[in-house]
């Protein structure tokens, strides 16, 4: 068996989850469920069963690699690598990836976006190893997720021919789609052949550096550098002067979108992008009453649908009330209907326009 | 002119106002409205522009005796009356009433309840030396609201005759009302002969005494041994072993609903018990879409009619709400309608049932 890795993309930042999650602590560092392990502690965890807790690499932001050794404080330093600025996900591949090739040139490679939430983590699982069995040989495999609604939020995988690669249910890409508009997005749910793009992966190093080495040449030329500044030593020095200049460009516009034959495998393991409290809500575990909580202890009377997260040992007492977000922190709280979660961002924008960075 | 002091009662607790109020901080010890100032420090500086600060009394429990000192950092010290245990407002009343005896035999009291809103200072600086103008002769003065709706949570004073006592609008009191049904309290203000009882009372030190000797023996005998221990300096030794022993009776019913000739003087000046966050609500200062906070920065979002109250420096958004209380405090934090308020006691009973101590 070829030796198996996982890269662990968790360079995310984003407002949708303030005031829980912060510029200094995005979504993936959040316990969003009803027990205690974050979505990174969770994807990780999940990586380590399939490929072994050595071989998965973790790339995040700079910026935020305290909070990410102090989340995973079982994995290896050396495979937590630290973007020096954001760059969309193909530049983080390239550079996981060739951090796997040099331990393994054709090293088979699961890419896991750190934050969805997995509700059946055996189906995911046998999924993974699946997927990863189909790039054996030479294949880009994305998964795709069997969508359970016209979600515009999320891009979408065109399935084409089946294709036989010694594992079953494989078909081709026919095309990666954009966040389609609501009537595509339901010509596509109806069409029996669309699939959520997962952001999902999977290809030997190899592979993926040849097809990035083909389409992205500038790309290409930094992963042959790092290589080189590897050889002696020099690796990070290189990267912290360089890393900031590579093009932001997405795995999917950069690659996935211009190669040829890529496969998928349809997946039912519960997948959600969780993009939203009202999200967060929907997958948490409730009382009989609708009731969700995260983290603080909390004391519903009357009241139905409502999702709390606040600091443990604090007591959050709802009265009265109904499919409400209330989101507690130390120094921000947050209370709105879960039916207008897409509005927390504006009130980071009136944060932002006051200049209230201690608060964003 | 007779001394004139006041004795402002602060024995108060209670659980309306949970989770900001706690048994170890109860209602008198809020900012309850815009400004910083508590309900206590406000009555006191109410009091002390009326008869000078050295000669307001405050009467608390033992158990608040840090939290009173602290908010009231010029008041001597030896006016603050700590009660080993609350015993309601007679015994309270007496034993401040002994201590202006012996300062002043006939000096001129005007009894204060701690906690009450009043939302014009001037006019009820009039009223007061109005009241206290009408108590010199040797009457019992109290002051009567002028109902604004017909509210079962307050007691009624039913007004009878005029009568001359050099201080215009002075009328006999012809009963005082417990707390009435709705029907009866809408009799009472289509009556235009009932107003509320304020629970302000103004007499002179001897008088009061006198008909607390009269009406409740085992407290006057209370008085004069209470006398006697000052006079060896051994008073609050025997208040410490006495006072916990004495009927646990109001003024009210222990000596106004007995005593013959109480005097009313009707009175206008934003009154109100505030018995509720909805009433704190009602009560404090609102921007434009009628949202008020307290303590807090409120940063309301297509939001109306909200009252927030959080610790200085906390922010709290609120996104597409209508209504709400929001109350935050280190430790426990409630949500819930305005309409609710009095719902609040739900909370604490279900936190005493699971003996949930650390909250309340």
């Amino acid at each position: 068996m070829t030796d198996r890795f996982a890269i662990v993309m968790a360079g995310g930042s984003g407002t949708r989850f303030w005031p829980a999650s912060r510029a200094a602590r995005p979504k993936q560092f959040l316990a969003l469920g009803s027990d205690a392990e974050t979505l990174l502690q969770a994807t990780v965890a999940r990586a380590a069963r399939a490929v072994g807790r050595d071989q998965v690499l973790v790339v995040t932001s700079a910026r935020h690699g305290d909070a990410t050794r102090e989340q995973l404080p079982d994995l290896p330093q050396a495979n937590i690598l630290l973007e020096p600025a954001g760059r969309n996900t193909a530049p983080c591949i390239a550079w996981a990836a060739a951090h796997v090739r040099r331990r393994a040139p054709q090293g088979l490679i699961a890419v896991l976006p750190a934050d969805p939430h997995i509700g059946d983590e055996d189906a995911f699982a046998a999924v993974l190893g699946r997927a990863l069995d189909a790039a054996a040989a030479g294949s880009i495999v994305t998964v795709g997720i069997e969508p359970s609604r016209p979600e515009t939020g999320y891009g979408y995988v065109d399935v084409g021919d089946a294709v036989d690669v010694g594992v079953p249910d494989v078909h081709r890409v026919r095309r990666f789609e954009e966040k389609p508009d609501q009537a595509t997005a339901d010509r596509y749910v109806a069409s029996g052949h669309h699939l959520w793009n997962s952001g999902m992966f999977f290809f030997r190093a190899d592979v993926i550096l040849a097809e990035i080495a083909r389409h992205m040449p500038e790309l290409g030329e930094f992963v042959a550098d790092c290589d080189r500044a590897a050889a002696t030593d020099r690796e990070l020095a290189f990267v912290e002067g360089r890393y900031g200049q590579l093009p932001k460009v997405s795995i999917d516009y950069g690659v996935m979108e211009r190669a040829e034959d890529i496969l998928v495998l349809p997946g039912a393991f519960g997948w959600d992008d969780i993009g939203s409290w009202s999200a967060a809500w929907a997958l948490a575990a409730k009382d009989g009453d609708g009731n969700a909580s995260a983290g603080a202890e909390a004391l519903p009377i009357d009241s139905r649908g409502c999702y709390v997260s606040a600091p443990e040992g604090k007591l959050v007492a709802l009265v009265g009330v109904e499919d409400l977000v209330v989101v507690d922190t130390p120094d921000a709280l947050l209370v709105m209907p879960r039916s207008r979660a897409q509005d927390v961002r504006k009130v980071v924008d009136a944060l932002r326009e006051d200049d209230r960075l201690e608060h964003l």
